[in-house]
């Protein structure tokens, strides 16, 4: 059982917001940090910012902020999103299932209660649930505490990238993901 | 979120099994009827016997059976068994984790504990469960019903591949996965 990379990224970008607060961080600062692809942030930051889930500021020190406070970030509209339409096995996936007992299986039915009991559980905690050791991952991913100096090395969103993501208002963010 | 092919197949062969009650099945009549690659299903067939979920017949009209009845199989115990180690995200896979924050981030323990309740799920239901439309599962894999007359065409388990899943008697069966 396994969860895309696409949430797994998407709850480290999520979880480095949370322990900068406020601060507006650029992509390159979080793939550096992490040591992970700039070129899969990006599309993980895309898909956060249609969700809602982050804000995105233009111009110079332009970069990304959490939508709102990560107490408010359910972590089940996190992974439902970011995890898309379920399919833990062939037949939940109408297009391309193949499997010719679909109609009369029981399994569809067990899996989807499993799956919504798994959602359910993630339901109980917000994004703050894991930042918990903010300290400790501030030191592991040696960032920096709100209102320290900025790293000069800066990677603002390009013009394209801006007009791909668009400015999400605070109000469509929260229609975004609702 | 995704549970593996295996796990998918290894669910269609126990629930075949469990629609033909005691008939000796062959690997090919399975992989015909579902239409799915009689290889895959060989290595499906090898763990299920290793596993202590089926058991095989050796010789003339051989082939595998379920290990015991349908109402004694537990799926969770299938599940985990066939899914192997939970890997949901990078940092619960000891040796290939490269994330910098495993030890400080509270994400694994919330998702450990929502795969627990997965499995927790699946431990309410049997494979008797699944296969509740006996008759409808048979008349959509065209299924003989238990007594009727055997197909000619006959795929017996080859000297190697018994060799390789050996004759699993019950009570090894019931160790293997106990």
């Amino acid at each position: 059982m396994q969860l895309t990379y696409h949430t797994d990224y998407s709850l480290r970008v999520l979880m480095y917001l949370a322990i900068q607060r406020e601060r507006v961080v650029n992509i390159s600062e979080i793939a550096e940090r992490y040591r992970i692809s700039r070129n899969h942030l990006v599309k993980v930051v895309h898909a956060l910012a249609r969700g809602g889930f982050i804000k995105t500021r233009r111009g110079k020190g332009g970069g990304i902020v959490l939508a709102r406070a990560a107490e408010e970030v359910n972590l089940g509209d996190v992974v439902r999103y970011t995890e898309g339409p379920l399919k833990p096995v062939e037949c939940f996936d109408i297009e391309r299932n193949r499997c010719l007992i679909a109609n009369v299986c029981g399994l569809a039915r067990v899996i989807a209660q499993a799956c919504g009991n798994f959602f359910a559980t993630l339901d109980g905690y917000t994004l703050a649930d894991l930042v918990g050791h903010r300290e400790g991952l501030r030191r592991a991913l040696r960032a920096r505490p709100p209102g320290s100096k900025r790293v000069e090395q800066t990677c603002r969103l390009s013009p394209r990238s801006e007009r791909r993501l668009g400015a999400i208002a605070p109000d469509n963010a929260q229609r975004g993901h609702g």
